[in-house]
C-alpha cells in the first residue's frame, strides 16, 4: 500500500490513487478514499429509456462516427448550460471531449513544450499534473488559503520564474470546490487573477467539474471566464452531475485556441462516443438536467453536513478541515507533524481508509493532510469512519 | 473543395476528407467518398435492448469510471476474438481504447521522439500519419504491390535510413484490405516482414480493422502477430464490424509495452466509455458477434461485387483497380497521368464524388489514383456512379 504513495514519478499518478481505492473496496472498510461520484446519483431509469430510443431511432448518428468537435445539438445544450453558469458561450466555442481528462491532455499537447512552466494550486488534481508532466512541463506550486488560490503567491511565483527566463505558459485552477481541497475561490479574487494572466501573459485553464454541486447558500461559483474570454479556457464535465461512464466533458475556448485543440482531438480519437453524446444531449433537451442537479445536490449535501458535523465532534484540537460548501471532498490538515501516508496501513487495519494528501502537493509539502470524500458511504458509516480516524490520529499525536 | 486536398500539412488530415465527405452529403450526388461503415449494418434492435438492460442493471459499472485498461470482461472477449483470428492473446495483453485512433495516438506518444522515422505503406491511412506527424516524426514510404507491402522496398528504405543515422522506430501497416488501397498482404510475406523487424530492430504496428470483412474464398487474413508477439503490436476495432459511434478499439501488446501505453492512456482520458464497453461486452458474451460479422460481410460483399463488375464494364483500358477481396475500399489508378484532385469539382457537377488518392501517399506520388468506397450507396447508384466516373475520366484522357 505504502509504495502507491511514494514520490517516485511512476506512482505519482491517478491510477495509484484509484488502485488504492480498489484495494480498499472491501465492504468491511469504511472508505473516504476514491474520488468518484456515487452510483446512487445516476438516473438509470431515464438514461435506459433514452439510450434505447436513441439507438432505435437515430442509429445513423448515434452509432456512427461524428464530428470531431462533437454533436452539434449537444454543443448547443452546453452553450446554454454555460449561460446558466454566468458566462456567454456560443456553440462554436464548444468542443466535446472524452471526459475532462481528455481536455487536459489536449491542452497539454497543444500548449506545452518541454520545460514550460504550469502554475498549479497547492494542492491540485493529480490527473491534470499527469498530463502536464507527460509533455515534460515543469510544475510550480501556488499557495491556497481559505479563499482559494492566493493572488500574491501567484504573482510572486510567476514573476520570479519569468525573471529566471522560464516560460510561464499556463495557470491550472479548479476554482469551485477543488479536488482535493474542497475550497472555493472567492469572487473577489477572480477578476484579479484574470487581470494578472493578461498582464503577465499566461493562459488560465479553469477546470470546473464541481461548480454545480453547491450545498451552502452563499456560494458564488461564477467562473473566471465571465471576466475575460480571451485568456481563460473553460473545462466542464457531465461526470459529476450525470455519470462519468458516459465520458462526456467539454472545452469552451476562443476560435484560434479551439482550432488547435480540434486538430489535437482529431489525432487523439477522431471524435468522442456518439451514443454517449446523444444520450447526454437528449437528457438536456428534455429539460431533465436541473432536476438531476437538484437531486445530486440533495444527496451529497446530507453527506457533507454529516461529515463536517462528525469532524467537529471528533477532530477538534487534532486537525482543521476545509468547509466543503460543495463538491465531493474535504481536506483535513493534522495539527501535529504526522505523515498521513505512514498511517494508511494502520487505518485499514482499523477498517477505515483515506487518501494521503502529500501526492497532491507538487512542492513536497502536505504530508500532514488527507483527502476525504463523503460521496461513497452510508450516513452511519461516514460517522463511524470519522470517529475511527480521529481515534487513530489522536493516538498518533500522543505517540509523537 | 480543391483546397481540401492541397499538400499543405494543415489540410493533410482525416478531417479534410471527412469535411469533404460531408460537403457531398447532397443526396443528388452519388458518393464513393467518406470511409465510414453503412448504418444499415448496425444491429440497432439488439443494441437498444442491451443498452437499456445494462443501464438498468449495471449502472454502478456501466455509468461509472472504469479501469484504464478496460472492462475486464470485455478484455476476455477480445482475447477470444484474437484466438479466432489466429493468434494467442491473454486478457492481460489487451488494452481497450477509445477507437483505434486512440491506439495510434498512444503509440505515437509512447514511442516517437521528434525526427524518428515511421515506415508507412504507399499509400497509407491518413489518421495514422496525423498522429505520427503530431509527434514530429518523419514518415518514409514503402512500396506496395498486389501482394501488399513489398519486403524488398522495406529492407531498402529501412537500411538506407539507418545508414544515414536515422532512428527507424516503427513500421505501420494495415495488412488486411488496407485503407485506402483495399490490398491484402500475402501470407508468404508476413513472416519475412516480421523477421526483418526483428533483424533491423523496429516495432510493427499492425492495424487490422478490416480483417473480418472478407468477401472472397481464398483470403487468409491471419495477422502478423501470429509470427512473433514481441515485435508486433496489434490493433483491432469494433468500428467496422459493429458500430464506430461506440468508440471501441483495442491494442494487444506485451507487458512492457502495455504498461507504457496504459500510463499514456490514463493521461489521455482515464478510461474509455464504460457504457460503450459494457454494450460491446454483452453483445460478444451473448454470442452475437459471429452472426453480425456474417451479416456485415454479406451486405458489403454484394456491393463490392457489383462495384468491381461496374469497374470492369466501364473502366477497362482507362484504369486499373485493386480487387478488394475485403474491407470497404478499392483504389483506382488511371492509366493516363491525370491528377484526380483536379477533377473533383467536375465530378461533383456530374453528381458523383470520390477521394483523390494523392494525400494517402507520403512521397507525393499517387496523383492519378482515387479511393472509392462501396459502403455507402445503393446498388443502382453504385453502378450509375461508376459509369459517370468512367465517362468523366475517359473524356479527361481524350483531352490530354
Amino acid at each position: 500500500v505504502q509504495e502507491l504513495f511514494s514520490r517516485d514519478a511512476g506512482n505519482f499518478r491517478p491510477s495509484a490513487i484509484r488502485a488504492f481505492a480498489r484495494l480498499i473496496n472491501d465492504p468491511n472498510i469504511i472508505s473516504f478514499a476514491g474520488g468518484v461520484p456515487s452510483p446512487e446519483t445516476f438516473p438509470a431509469a431515464i438514461l435506459a429509456e433514452i439510450a434505447a430510443g436513441i439507438i432505435r431511432e437515430r442509429k445513423a448518428i448515434a452509432l456512427q462516427y461524428g464530428p470531431t468537435r462533437g454533436l452539434p445539438a449537444l454543443r448547443e445544450e452546453i452553450a446554454r448550460i454555460c449561460g446558466g453558469r454566468g458566462f456567454t458561450a456560443s456553440p462554436d466555442e464548444v468542443i466535446v471531449t472524452t471526459g475532462s481528462q481528455q481536455a487536459l491532455d489536449l491542452i497539454a499537447h497543444t500548449f506545452l513544450d518541454p520545460g514550460d512552466i504550469v502554475l498549479v494550486e497547492l494542492p491540485t488534481y493529480i490527473g491534470a499534473t499527469a498530463s502536464f508532466l507527460a509533455r515534460s512541463a515543469d510544475l510550480a506550486g501556488v499557495v491556497q488559503d481559505e479563499d482559494g488560490l492566493d493572488p500574491r503567491s501567484l504573482r510572486e511565483v510567476a514573476t520570479r520564474l519569468a525573471a529566471q527566463g522560464r516560460r510561464v505558459k499556463l495557470l491550472y485552477t479548479i476554482p469551485n470546490f477543488q479536488n482535493p481541497s474542497g475550497r472555493l475561490m472567492s469572487q473577489a479574487r477572480r477578476p484579479e487573477i484574470v487581470a494578472m494572466a493578461l498582464e503577465l501573459g499566461f493562459l488560465i485553464i479553469e477546470d470546473d467539474p464541481y461548480g454545480e454541486l453547491v450545498y451552502v447558500e452563499d456560494a458564488d461559483t461564477t467562473p473566471l471566464r465571465s471576466h475575460d474570454a480571451g485568456c481563460v479556457v473553460y473545462l466542464g464535465s457531465f461526470s459529476k452531475i450525470l455519470a462519468p461512464g458516459l465520458r462526456c466533458g467539454f472545452i469552451v475556448a476562443g476560435e484560434a485556441i479551439g482550432r488547435k485543440l480540434e486538430i489535437a482531438k482529431e489525432a487523439a480519437d477522431l471524435c468522442s462516443g456518439m451514443l454517449d453524446q446523444s444520450i447526454v444531449e437528449e437528457f438536456c433537451r428534455r429539460g431533465e438536467l436541473p432536476a438531476q442537479i437538484a437531486r445530486v445536490r440533495a444527496f451529497y449535501r446530507g453527506k457533507r453536513n454529516l461529515t463536517i458535523d462528525a469532524l467537529e465532534r471528533h477532530f477538534g484540537g487534532v486537525a482543521t478541515w476545509t468547509p466543503a460548501g460543495g463538491g465531493l471532498f474535504t481536506m483535513v490538515t493534522l495539527n501535529a507533524p504526522i505523515d498521513t501516508a505512514g498511517h494508511i496501513e494502520d487505518a485499514i487495519a482499523n477498517g477505515v481508509a483515506y487518501v494521503p494528501g502529500g501526492p497532491f502537493f507538487v512542492d513536497g509539502s502536505g504530508a500532514n493532510t488527507m483527502r476525504l470524500t463523503f460521496a461513497k458511504e452510508t450516513d452511519d458509516r461516514l460517522r463511524e469512519g470519522i470517529a475511527r480516524l480521529a481515534a487513530l490520529f489522536t493516538e498518533a499525536e500522543v505517540k509523537l
